[in-house]
């Protein structure tokens, strides 16, 4: 059985000379291409229609509040395929992947065994009850991000057109998944390197669209209310401040966009890359934001892979308001960890941090952020 | 130069026939054997005296109003050395370990790169103030405990009787660490296997003593705090009576302990292990309680390693109440959790766990409570 719908559904103009097209997979599943280039998206998925999974579980952890999601059905996904079968790469003799044009500059799709999905239209989040609070469906979004149809290339080596049309598609996923039911936060991010656990070496990135405030950001929110109401500044511009004046943390800057250690990373080494000016998620920076963050992001990465010369495994996170909250409190920045603390050591989230959530360093920022800088790029 | 203080400082008699002899290393630090047999601990350390490492500091992640630990001094430390060097095992011809006596039972010595460290005397742990918080000394204090001195041996391949020596050990530390100065929070774990960044294979155990509530301890303090308000029983007496009604994630249980698999678990395999009756910490445990913990434990980390039939990586951490505040709202219980998925699969707690704190997990907790239970052993 294959798809017969063969029109092209929609061709949307958006900023940088960018448009997007979606397209319907064969089971249903929506395709979006981003190109900076006219070229019309309209090759068909002649997969056959497989079964789509069924919804995971939310359910309480009573000992802390928190939401855990069970998405049993996830355990079969696919598990560092040869390049041959890479899902991600477009379609060619004797492959058909996820992505059925022959090649493609920017393309999203909704993630075959995604850990959360749409629900039923009387989806609703519980309260918090202890132990009464009822199991429901895991609702929510997510999709996966194809920053180039080039297997072998990595974000930080993308050029810096090629990065800009991987921000407007970041934009127009948040800004369309906001209208989407039931969703309270917007989390993109990428991990890379098998050290991280990485499935599929294909650079790309995810979009996870929670139902329900992840805890990392409902306890962010509340500190950056709090921050906003007593100061009348956002908690991120008091905090890009102390940066600029302490100096020693920074790794790159332009006109728009900062990238420092923070004053207590976590991980040996961590960098944060914020807008200068306050700005709420990624669809509402300008145009001129837009345009300006490749250089510094690139920047950073490149200076992450020259610390000891190898490829960085990384996990590169988009901290962003919730969707419906906090808008004018938390502000976006996206934050960049790695694990390893020397060439052939990592560290590893074990029992302190695990457990108790106490991180314990072994590197100083300033002693980070020093070998950052000096990395020769 | 070498310490000639060859006195028996202290012989303490405990449960069960176990008695402490507490002896000096030759750089001052203390360490405790713990005997089910009379034997006299009067080995000398004969090593160099080696300058004692300083502390390090306390930062205040103004994000989340989180203490992050900064010891620049742990970088050197010991990493995966070969059998013969293994600082753990006793001292014996061609080796001088951290543990002077040619063979012991089990022992306790302050870490030699310590994250945590005994402060001043005027130390105080600042009040959350976001930006303008001061930097302070890491105060709190790290033990290693050295379940046996075979170093072949994993705690749960060992005798119910050495277990129950371990426990007493546990039992004693809890109590010496509380009367420390500034210490706010006691945790005992043990990370096994290289999988979770093990760096010594002999078996032992770490205590880490906290100068501040970590981040999980101080949300689920307000949680049990509530529950206990609201219905007059502490929140893991409810728990388990949940698990005992549910009955489908119970792995292993006799009069005193419960093992099960937790509603919300948040890694492939997780196991809780609590005491039926409500237990503030290890110091508190019943005599009874300390006797009949080693065999629920043995029971449930050899079920752990026959689901795969391999050697399970895990983290097992007791959670207990803070020192000073909680004492009947928190209650005891030992989380050993796994992040091996399948034989050949990690879960990598990747962007959605490490930068949201969102879990998902791919087993259902009944699923996994199913594979444990069928473990023949």
């Amino acid at each position: 059985m294959t798809n017969k719908n063969v029109s092209n559904e929609k061709s949307i103009p958006l900023s940088h000379g960018i448009v997007r097209q979606d397209r319907k997979l064969s089971d249903g599943r929506t395709i979006s291409y981003y190109d900076s280039k006219t070229i019309m998206r309209e090759a068909i998925d002649t997969r056959p229609v497989e079964k789509r999974p069924g919804l995971g579980e939310l359910r309480l952890d009573a000992l802390t509040n928190e939401w855990v999601v069970m998405a049993a059905h996830r355990q079969a996904r696919a598990f560092l395929p040869p390049k041959e079968l890479c899902p991600l790469c477009p379609t060619k003799p004797g492959l058909q992947s996820e992505i059925p044009e022959s090649s493609y500059e920017v393309a999203v799709f909704e993630n075959l065994s995604p850990s959360l999905a749409l629900a039923q239209s009387d989806w609703k989040l519980p309260e918090y009850d202890g132990l009464t609070t009822p199991i429901v469906d895991a609702a929510g979004f997510c999709e996966v991000l194809c920053y180039t149809d080039n297997h072998e290339a990595h974000f930080g080596t993308l050029s810096l057109e090629q990065i800009r049309i991987v921000m407007e598609a970041w934009r127009d996923r948040t800004r369309e998944i906001s209208k989407l039911p039931n969703i309270a936060h917007i989390f993109a991010f990428e991990n890379r390197g098998v050290e991280v656990g990485v499935t599929l070496h294909h650079p790309h990135g995810q979009i996870y669209a929670y139902s329900y405030l992840p805890p990392r950001v409902e306890k962010m929110l509340q500190i950056a209310t709090d921050h906003l109401a007593k100061h009348s500044r956002p908690l991120i511009t008091d905090i890009i401040a102390r940066e600029v004046q302490d100096e020693v943390r920074i790794v790159a800057q332009n006109v728009d966009w900062i990238a420092y250690v923070p004053f207590a990373s976590r991980y040996p080494f961590e960098i944060h890359i914020a807008p200068k000016v306050f700005t709420s998620d990624l669809a509402e920076l300008t145009d001129t934001q837009a345009d300006s963050f490749g250089a510094v992001a690139k920047e950073s990465l490149q200076r992450l892979d020259g610390v000891f010369g190898i490829e960085m495994a990384y996990m590169a996170s988009w901290h962003q308001a919730p969707v419906h909250v906090g808008r004018s409190a938390l502000g976006l920045h996206l934050q960049i960890t790695s694990i390893r603390r020397a060439p052939g050591k990592l560290k590893y989230l074990a029992g302190s941090e695990s457990a108790m959530q106490a991180f314990i360093m072994d590197l100083k920022p300033e002693q980070s952020a020093a070998q950052l800088r000096d990395v020769k790029i």
